[in-house]
């Protein structure tokens, strides 16, 4: 088992399976040295878990755990184009959307449960620059949407 | 004629010349193997094709034909900065950014005006990562913006 | 003292100290030949100078003012991993977001405050692609959000 997919396991999480495309896109492409994903909902077994805006649908608590959720289905759809999650050799950037109600200004915090949880499985190599935006509506009505750009170890 | 505006061509399209940006910065930048474009708006020839919100003022198939717009704004712009549109190897990313009325949650169908134009223009090497958004206004009063990355071949 | 500081001297300008991550991210991530800044923010010494939404609580004016705060804080981030801002080659994109009241469609201006900065600096080498999106809420709410991406020369 690769050694990212053993820290997941450590923390008690495993890889979904992952979610397919919600348009006319792929999960995932490389170019060079960088796999860039597609933005991630908190779609779980092809049901969003949970709808409406942050700060008045949705907790900011419930909204962390949501991004966790985004990024486990980044991470699986990686897992599928790469072979082994141990080819990621560093997380670049994250770009976290959080549907925000008026007035919520904590995307920060949302967003932690994303960056979190990437500083958890991949240790310094989950160190990412990252930026965090309150946008008015997501697809599906999602509360949040995650996107990455990792930079990757080439084919063995 | 090179094969992508051959493909155009057959599609009953044509590149507008690229429309100035709307502030200071530049249609496109390369760097290394990728290419950068701007965020593009629905403009043909100097003028904002409609204006409003998607789901309010705008339908969701007008939004669609408006994310074509931007797509092949885009590609203007990356044609005069390349040359020649058979230099992309790789459509990588592309992020669309819907102004949403409240409620509004169909973005990736907005956006597929774009992502299918791409598939059918480039085939395979259309197929891309995306994010899709919807954002409380932008500029002009535009329906939608896209940005894309591409993936080039070094100049011959 | 590097040409790029003695710019910023000449333009009465210097770098602040580079304001702390608001979240578990780093400041700046290297990969390759490109540079990735987090999303800054229009702090100043720890402080949001201004807070509220462009068209409403906060003029146009105001927000390039602090959309060209964003841009040193971005500046000071990059030169504290790169050691020197004469290494950046190019700047190759720039991402705007920001906070709107409903009707200001007018991120252009706000964003060219960050644009001319940097051309203003780095001549040349500071013209970027650039998207500007409307956003409904920032972290901390502030009205303005930056993200720049450059090419670096590689370490000397």
């Amino acid at each position: 088992m690769s050694q990212v997919e053993s820290r997941l396991a450590e923390l008690g999480l495993c890889l979904p399976s992952p979610p397919p495309p919600a348009g006319s896109y792929v999960p995932v492409v490389i170019s060079g040295s960088l796999a860039f994903t597609s933005g991630q909902l908190p779609v779980q077994e092809g049901v969003l878990q949970v709808k409406g805006k942050i700060g008045r649908d949705v907790s900011l608590e419930q909204g962390a755990e949501l991004a966790r959720i985004c990024v486990l289905n980044a991470l699986a759809a990686l897992r599928q184009v790469l072979g082994d999650l141990d080819r990621v050799r560093q997380v670049v950037k994250l770009t976290g959307f959080v549907a925000s109600a008026p007035g919520f200004t904590e995307q920060p915090k949302v967003v932690n449960g994303a960056s979190d949880l990437l500083i958890r499985v991949f240790g310094e190599r989950g160190r990412h620059a990252r930026s965090a935006v309150g946008v008015a509506e997501l697809p599906l009505c999602a509360p949040v949407e995650i996107e990455l750009t990792v930079e990757i170890v080439p084919e063995r």
